[in-house]
Formats: C-alpha cells, sequence, structure tokens
C-alpha cells in the first residue's frame, strides 16, 4: 500500500487534477484559455500556476499546483514545533471569479505534507462565496460534497463543514466568507482511516470540483445582471480581500515565507470595491445574502 | 508645563486638527463634503469618523478622530507587557484617494497614548503614495516635512525618514508603498525634548497636512489622464490594499481588538484591482515609478 501514497505519487495525482480541472473549466467557459507560468523555488522544487483571465464566464481564474522541498527554516521549525529538518509539500490551490454576480465565486485547496521524520498530514477544503446567495444552489453544493464525505466517513461531512463555517469566517465583519462548505487539515491515518482512503477522498474532492462549478456556472450564465449587482459583487469581492490577506493562513505562509508573490495572490479578483458604511436596503436580495452570511446554517435541510 | 499637555488639552487639539483639516480639504475639493459619523467605545470613548466620498478631486476621504480610554485587556497587558491597567488614547488618522491618477495618495496619523501608571508616548507619521512618481513633487513633500522636524530637532528628520522607508514597506513585492515620508513611535520626554515639544511636533504636523496636500491637489488636478494611467492607479490602489491589510500595525491592532470596522477600513480605496504578474513596459513611466520604490532615496538632492 504505502508505494501507491508515496508522496511522488501524491504529487503526480494532483498535477493531473490540475490539468483536469483546467481542461474542465476551458470547456465550461467557452472562449478563456489558461495560461502557464512554471516556476522554481531556490531551495527546492517549484510550481505550476495556471490562470485564465477574460474569459466569456470567467474574469479571472487561478489554478495553481505546486510541489516544493527542501530544509525547514528555523522559523518554520519552531512553528512546527518539530526536529524534523526537512519537509516536502505538494498541493493544488484554485479561485475562480466570474464576470456574472450570479454565479458564485469558488474556492478549492487539497494539498499534502510531510516531513522527514515520517510526519506526513492532508489538508484541504472547498468553499463557496455566491454574491447572491442562491439556497437551493448552496444545497446542491453542500449535497454533493456530503456525497463524497460520507463514501470515507459517514462523520466527516458534519465535521468538516463545522470546520469550514469556523476557517472561512471574517471576524470584524462578523459575517462567513459565503456559505462555507468543508475544510479539513492534519488529517493522518488511524484505526479507521488508511493514508490511502484519506489521498482518495482528497482526489475525490479534486475530481468533484469541475462538476460542481460547471453545473453552477450552467445554472447562472444566462442570467442578466444590473449595474447594482455589478457593484454588489465588487463590494462582495472587496470582503475576499479582506479575507485572503487578513486571515487566510495559506495567504499568510506563502507571503511570510517568501513563497511566489503572484502564484498566492492569484486569489485576489481583477477589481473590487469598498464604499463607507454601505447598508443594504431593508428586504432587499443584498440584505438576504448578508443575512445568511452565519455560522451553522443547515444547507442540506 | 503638564497642565498644558494633559491628555484632554491634546485630545482637544487633535480635535481641532481634525476639524480644521476637514475645512481645508473641503474646499481644495471644491464640491465633496465630509459626513460625520460620531460612534461610542463600550469600554469607553469613541470617535467621530468623517468621510468624503465622490469629491470633484477625491473619490475617498477619510478623517477619523478617536479618543478612546478603558481598562486593558489581558491580551492588550501581555502584549504591552506593562502592570498598568487602564489606559488612554487619541489620535487623528487621514488616508485620501483622488480621482486623477496625477494626484497622490496620502496618508497621515498622529497619536498619543498614556496609561495609568503614568508613561506616555507620541507617534505618527505622512507619507506620500503617488501613482505616478514625480520626483519634483517629491522633493517638495520631504522639504516641508524636514522644515517642520528641523524647528524641534535637527536629527529627527533623517530618523523618521529612514523610519518611514522601513514602516511603509511591502516586504512580498520588494517595494515601499511610495515615496517615504516620516514616521516616529515612543517618543516621550528625555533631556533634550519636553513633553510639550513632542506634542506640538505632532500638532505642527496636523497643521502642516493641509497645506501639502492642497499644494500637490493643485499642482495636478488639471492634469489629464487616459484609461490606462487610469488602470494603473487601481493596480497602485491595489498594492496599497495589501499594505493596509498584511502589514499596518493600526489597522491591524484595530481588527483584532474590536475596533470600528467601517472607520479603521476607510482607508482602502473605492476601487482596486489585481491583474496576475502585471509587468510594466520598459522606460514606461510607470516602470520609472516602480524603479523608485524603494528604500533609501535621497528625496532632498
Amino acid at each position: 500500500m504505502s508505494t501507491e501514497v508515496s508522496k511522488e505519487h501524491i504529487a503526480e495525482s494532483y498535477r493531473k487534477i490540475q490539468s483536469d480541472i483546467c481542461s474542465a473549466i476551458e470547456s465550461a467557459d467557452g472562449t478563456g484559455l489558461f495560461k502557464s507560468d512554471h516556476w522554481n523555488r531556490d531551495e527546492g522544487g517549484g510550481g505550476h500556476t495556471r490562470i485564465l483571465e477574460g474569459g466569456s464566464v470567467l474574469e479571472k481564474a487561478g489554478v495553481n499546483f505546486s510541489e516544493v522541498h527542501g530544509p525547514f527554516s528555523d522559523v518554520m521549525k519552531q512553528s512546527m514545533q518539530t526536529k524534523a529538518d526537512a519537509f516536502f509539500a505538494t498541493g493544488v490551490s484554485i479561485v475562480m471569479h466570474p464576470n456574472n454576480p450570479h454565479i458564485p465565486i469558488i474556492h478549492m485547496n487539497i494539498r499534502y505534507f510531510e516531513m522527514n521524520d515520517g510526519t506526513y498530514w492532508f489538508g484541504g477544503g472547498i468553499d463557496l462565496t455566491p454574491h447572491y446567495v442562491q439556497r437551493e444552489q448552496a444545497s446542491y453544493f453542500h449535497k454533493e460534497l456530503k456525497d463524497v464525505c460520507d463514501k470515507y466517513d459517514s462523520a466527516y461531512y458534519s465535521r468538516f463543514k463545522e470546520w469550514a463555517d469556523d476557517y472561512f469566517f471574517i471576524p470584524h465583519r462578523n459575517e462567513t466568507r459565503g456559505v462555507g462548505g468543508i475544510f479539513y487539515d492534519h488529517l493522518s491515518e488511524d484505526e479507521e482511516h488508511s493514508k490511502s482512503s484519506i489521498f482518495n477522498f482528497s482526489e475525490d474532492l479534486g475530481k468533484l470540483f469541475p462538476k460542481i462549478y460547471t453545473h453552477l456556472i450552467n445554472e447562472n450564465r444566462g442570467r442578466e445582471y444590473s449595474e447594482e449587482e455589478k457593484e454588489w459583487q465588487m463590494v462582495r469581492r472587496g470582503r475576499y480581500v479582506e479575507f485572503n490577506l487578513v486571515y487566510d493562513r495559506g495567504t499568510k505562509f506563502g507571503l511570510q515565507s517568501n513563497g511566489r508573490t503572484e502564484s498566492i495572490l492569484m486569489s485576489l479578483p481583477r477589481q473590487a470595491m469598498w464604499f463607507y458604511n454601505l447598508e443594504p436596503k431593508e428586504n432587499s436580495p443584498e440584505a438576504e445574502t448578508i443575512a445568511l452570511l452565519k455560522k451553522g446554517v443547515d444547507w442540506l435541510s
């Protein structure tokens, strides 16, 4: 079993997931194409950043693969509280910002980390950030995630859904980033889960991603929108920027550890806005969206 | 002397500086007017936030006054490493984002902090962020700051200019935020400086602000600009957002300490943009600007 889930095998699978997602998203977009940037990390490894800008559906979409390794810096060693002195990490990170405010922003990350003392873990998640929350689409999204979770552990969905509610939260706004999804971290084998089962779970999420987002694109791509709705989209994107720059661990870690800035910040939208003290009108779709941006909503009911 | 520089006196002076700055900036703008929001802090004190949006010259300008006091939270006590259990803080914070990309963004902060064990200090700074750096205007700006510094201490300018270079720096971009200015913190009386002299220095900066910015507005307000220059302005504003959300201590402290979010984030521009891996053309005004965004430039020569 252990050869099947070697770090090389995981990286190879994640690389293929990146490629498959880009193909599927190009098909869904219709005209946009991903550009490729291969980059190297001085201390070991590198990545492949793929960005689509100015598509028919997607204003800006980034799909980043990386496979990095090397000695721990003292700072990393201390923050990890480990005696290991080298690490290997690979993962796929995605953020997509559509043109149409009725199509949600989506994010996915799957990652694997191991150290040369034998410890390893998987982490990841998918979350959805609609500019306008539509209950039935949020339900669809959560149902799809639950189906994948249930294949591996009937406790995964509720545990990882709650984790996402806590993680994708903007304290200074007292708002969740969107309708949540799932988030998990530090998963490694135990009595109930083998390493390969956790790895397969992450692969299944990677395979689920294009299915879910293509569905959400096709549900909403024909919907008309007004100037006001476009402006609201810009404001919601402003919140996305706030979350990513102030709270997102991956972003902060990346910037602090001298990562490739343009690959890390590909998550930022092409355009965002901030108005002072903007308050949506009572009973407006904007106010209804805000009312749903909270923890603990049961999207399956 | 000590009655002259009581906390009440300092707060009163800063409050007047806020009011004078708003009047002067309204005059310079010509049509925009500041709106007022008074707010209270549950634990003690409050503030007066003044925002101008959609002016002839200024797209978004915020001038925030606050005077807060109360018991230290445990977190604050620990981070301050003090046995004092109550504090008082007052200050004026300003950020202005103009419509015309040839007018620079400007920031000023003056603040006073004291604890109930008798310790106190002043902090503050002014820095300029041109979308297009113009050497002679950066020189004018630094010369004016030096003149005020020199009134109080011939060592202030070079010390505080270097401090600003270090503080207003974006490590993940390897760029300064703009052409710098001055930054100082933890100033309190010593053999060479009385409390009132440090206080008067901060007042003089507050008085200098409208003079400087009115001059820079009037120098540039008549200049035409293209779509491309407007877009470049949006990209530079994106960097401003990155600095404020990732590094600015006041912003981070404010958000973490449950401050008034809309007053803290009034520093963000109405609109900002991010393009993946944007590289200005060689020898373009944009490339010339980037080349000047570094520490240690002697703007006076």
